[in-house]
């Protein structure tokens, strides 16, 4: 404490501009891993041994693996967030079939998120502190609040349908996105069985349908333009 | 081999007997620490001290602890489709609110199944043997055929419709209940930080809702009787 507070103000701000660059690319480098490998397979060895450091250096900025992929998922809420909104805001009006087709286009262009979105209340949010899955929670709820106002506008849903349809489209969209993705030796194992041609499955298609029906059965409609 | 063939055939039967009686008392071990604890935080270790035999012992039995989950999964189902589709099978019509009712309540009333529904793709079928998996899938694809069948005859539902609305209700429940169920020390932040109560969610009325939703939105009629 006494050191750093002798230090010159510009030396403290370089060291903080480092430690943040630091933080970026260690995020980015886990990002890499996990797009290539599956979150699964990722450990906090091969995150240092891609960004060059060594284990023990990388965490004093992370706690754990886990809080490099919770801060990893809610940088992806943040981006599907935006782009959603950014498509949806756009719009004066929209039928169920074209908001589920935006919400699964935006979802399906994410693969590493939508790994992230099965893999965080399963295993991430367990091995992180206390603070990090408020903050981790904060930046969800936040996103869900926005996508919310969104689709309550367009489509004259509640506040409960809008969060319904929000966790209905993530869950899905994690769960899957693990059965689609089930590892080169089960996915040769479906194409050689012919019996098993039904396990193969198809994210987006399947997720469209889902949601279309769902959002056509809630029965709502859009409030009266102005 | 050579003395397997010479062993009398009493022998022989006793001793599979035997190997039965014991993979179940590893299967029933396993379902209650899984019941107790949540699957994820059960190991091999925990499964054989509860047995009382030891770890290499258990081995010969089952390949991985996933396998014994797997096979518990696969348990699951069958349980599952035959309470489902006895209470389904006894109905000459039902309402899409009422088979959404009938597929939740079901699911809900097995918590353990719904926490095995999320860790089966993501972490039990990636490390069992390839048969393992083959052997797994087809009790799920029987299973699911089965209830498919009931919901084509009740609501008109085509066959991609009922594949559809079997993996919503499964990848849900498994969804839900992994977030339904974080851990006490994350129960506890969610109840204490009220900008967080939206995050505790409640499995059965959530899936209830999304079914009945999808399903209305279907639009299917059933077809007519007889």
């Amino acid at each position: 404490m006494m050191s750093s507070m002798s230090e010159p103000a510009f030396q403290r701000a370089r060291s903080a501009a480092a430690k943040q660059a630091r933080e970026q690319a260690i995020l980015e480098a886990a990002h890499a891993l996990g797009r290539r490998h599956g979150v699964r397979d990722v450990t906090l060895t091969d995150i240092a041994a891609a960004v060059g450091m060594h284990k023990s250096a990388l965490l004093r900025y992370f706690e754990t693996r886990e809080q490099i992929f919770l801060a990893l998922t809610a940088d992806g809420w943040r981006q599907w967030s935006a782009d959603l909104c950014g498509d949806l805001a756009g719009r004066a009006r929209a039928t169920p079939a074209e908001v589920a087709e935006a919400v699964t286009g935006t979802l399906a262009a994410r693969p590493m998120f939508c790994d992230l979105l099965a893999q965080a209340p399963l295993n991430l949010e367990r091995n992180v502190s206390i603070e990090s899955v408020r903050s981790f929670k904060l930046v969800t709820l936040g996103e869900v609040e926005r996508i919310g106002r969104e689709l309550r506008r367009l489509l004259g849903l509640t506040e409960s349908q809008a969060f319904d349809t929000i966790a209905t489209a993530t869950s899905m969209a994690g769960a899957l996105w693990q059965m689609a993705t089930p590892g080169p030796r089960v996915r040769e194992l479906y194409l050689s069985d012919p019996r098993l041609g039904h396990a193969l499955v198809e994210v987006e298609p399947r997720l469209t349908r889902v949601l279309t029906a769902y959002l056509t059965g809630l029965g709502t409609e859009a409030p009266p333009a102005g």
